[in-house]
C-alpha cells in the first residue's frame, strides 16, 4: 500500500458517498487545551463510516463476482452500510444477523434492500451462516473490518480530514473491529508529516489494549459497553498494522463515555454515537499531554436508539 | 425599513455572530416531495437565533445607555442570548426570570455573566421587576420579541439564507413572541422575488393564529407544549407586520412536533428543540400544498434538556 494507491481508493467511493464537514467548537477547544477538529461522519450516507469500506470492497470485486452479491455478519452499522453500498453499485447483499438483533437494525437493513438471513446469537452461528451463503449463493464474503479494502476504504476519512487541515499532530479514532484505526493509520503515514494515531476503547471491552501489549490478538469476556460498536476484536489483517504503526491505545470508563457523548451533543448540538464519543473520551482523558497540540477526532457515526438514550 | 437598513443591521452585528450552514437530507426532501433547506441557528452561538436581534438591540444603544446597562425578563433563550450579546460588548444584562425556573437555565445566564434578579412566576411580576431596574440602575429595556431592533436583528439569518439560496418560494418559522416572524417578513420582502413567510404554531398555543384572525393580539390560555419557546404572545411592534404579510399560520398537534423532531434527529443528526420543530412540523403537516417547491426553513435553536426528552 502506498500513497497513490489510497488516493485511488478514495477517488474510486468517491460517487458513492459524502465528502463530511469538519467541525469545530470554541468551547471545546477550552476545555480540551487544544484545537480539535471533529470528521463528522455522523453527516456520512447510512450515519456511519462504514459505507466507505463497504463501497471499497465491493467496487474491487470482479463482474462475475459482483453477479453473485456479497455477503457479511453484522448486527450494526456494517450491515446496513454492505446493504446500501451494495445497493447503489447494484448487487446483492446477504447480512447474517443475529435473530435477537432489535427489529429497528433489521428495518434499517431492508430499507436498503439488504436480504437478511438469520442465527443463533453467537460468532459460531454467525461465521457457518455466513459460509453456507458464500456456498450456496457464490457470494463474497466482506468481514466488517478484517478485509484489506475494508481498511483501505475506512481511511479515506481521514485522507479527507488531513487534506483540509495538513497539520494535525495526532488523529483519535474509537477501536473495534479494528478496520478504521487501521486504515487511519495508513493514512497517517502517507498523507501527513508527522501525524500519530491513538484509539479510544471501553475499558470494559478492551481487547485492543491488551492486544498491544500481548503481541497476540486477545478477545472480551465481557460485552458489557454502551459503545456496542466497540465490542468486536482485532483480526490478522488488521493487527499488523495496529502493533506496528499505533502511538498507543487510552481506556476509557462507561461513564466518561457518557460525558464526552453529552458534551459533544450539548455544545455542538450534533447526534453522534457512543462509539464516535469514546474517542473524544480518550482526548479528554489525555488533555495534559495534548495541550495546544491540534487533533483529528474521527467521530464515526450517529447511529442512536433515541429512546434509549444514557443521559 | 428598507434594504439597506436591513443590510447594515446584519453588516453590524456580523462580528458578533457565526454565519451558520444551511443543511439539507435527500431523505427528508423525499419525505416532503419538496427540497428543504434548513437554516441551522441551532449551531449559532448560545444555541439560538436570539443572539442576532439581543446584539443588535444593544449596539444600537447610545454610549450612554451602554454604560448603565440592559435589562430583559426571558426564563429562555433571550435570557443567555442578551447575556452573552451585554458581556461581548461590554455592558452589564440584568435578567429578571421566575424564582422557579430550573437550575440549569439560571446556570446558563450565569456563564454569559448576565446578573439574574428572581420574581415571582408571573408576567406582571416579571414586568414590574424589570421596570423596577431600569428606574434603579438606568438600564435599557429590551423586550425578547417586541422591539424594533430586536426584530430586525432576528431576520437577518433569513437575509444569510437568502444570499445562499435567493429562488426560495417559501420560507417557514416558528412564532412565538413574533420577533423571528416579522424580521424574517421585513426582509422577504427587500430580499427576495417572491419569497412567502408561513409560521408554524403549536395548536396549544394558537395566539397568533387566532390573533390573525381576530385582527387583536390574543393571549393563551394554555401553555401546555412541548415548544417552551413558543408560549408568549404577539405585541404591538411585531403584530402589524405579521397581520400585514404573512402568509399564514399553520398550527400543528404536540405529536406532530414530537414527530418532526424525531425525523430531524434521526435522520439529520442534529439536535433542534422543540420551538424549531414546529417550523418543519407545518412543512410536513402542508406538504400537499409544497410539492416541488424550495422551502427555507428556520431551525430556530438547539437548547434542549438531554435529561427529559420527549422520545
Amino acid at each position: 500500500m502506498d500513497k497513490i494507491a489510497l488516493q485511488n481508493v478514495h477517488n474510486r467511493i468517491k460517487p458513492y458517498i459524502h465528502k463530511t464537514p469538519v467541525l469545530t467548537s470554541r468551547l471545546l477547544n477550552n476545555i480540551c487545551g487544544a484545537n480539535v477538529f471533529f470528521k463528522c461522519e455522523n453527516f456520512q450516507k447510512m450515519g456511519a463510516f462504514k459505507i466507505r469500506g463497504a463501497t471499497n470492497a465491493i467496487l474491487n470485486l470482479t463482474e462475475a463476482q459482483k453477479s453473485k452479491g456479497v455477503v457479511t455478519h453484522s448486527s450494526g452499522n456494517f450491515a446496513q452500510a454492505l446493504s446500501l453500498a451494495a445497493k447503489k453499485i447494484g448487487v446483492k447483499a446477504y447480512i447474517v444477523m443475529p435473530k435477537n438483533v432489535p427489529q429497528v437494525k433489521k428495518d434499517a437493513v431492508k430499507t436498503y434492500k439488504g436480504i437478511i438471513i438469520e442465527c443463533e446469537s453467537n460468532i459460531i452461528a454467525r461465521e457457518e451462516e455466513a459460509k453456507h451463503i458464500q456456498i450456496e449463493k457464490g457470494a463474497a464474503f466482506i468481514h466488517p473490518s478484517n478485509n484489506d479494502d475494508v481498511i483501505h476504504g475506512q481511511g479515506t476519512a481521514a485522507i479527507e480530514l488531513l487534506e483540509d487541515y495538513p497539520s494535525l499532530d495526532y488523529i483519535f479514532t474509537p477501536v473495534g473491529g479494528g478496520g478504521l484505526l487501521a486504515g487511519t493509520i495508513l493514512v497517517a503515514q502517507f498523507f501527513s508529516e508527522n501525524c500519530k494515531v491513538i484509539a479510544g476503547e471501553p475499558k470494559e471491552t478492551d481487547d485492543a489494549y491488551r492486544s498491544l501489549h500481548s503481541g497476540n490478538i486477545e478477545t472480551n469476556e465481557s460485552s458489557n459497553t454502551i459503545a456496542d460498536g466497540l465490542r468486536t476484536h482485532l483480526g490478522d489483517r488488521n493487527f499488523p498494522i495496529i502493533k506496528k504503526y499505533v502511538d498507543s491505545i487510552i481506556r476509557v470508563q462507561e461513564d466518561e463515555i457518557v460525558d464526552a457523548m453529552k458534551l459533544i451533543w450539548e455544545r455542538m448540538k450534533i447526534i453522534v454515537e457512543p462509539s464516535s464519543a469514546v474517542a473524544f473520551a480518550a482526548v479528554l482523558k489525555h488533555k495534559e499531554a495534548l495541550k495546544n497540540r491540534n487533533i483529528g477526532v474521527i467521530i464515526s457515526g450517529g447511529n442512536v436508539d433515541l429512546s434509549n438514550l444514557p443521559f
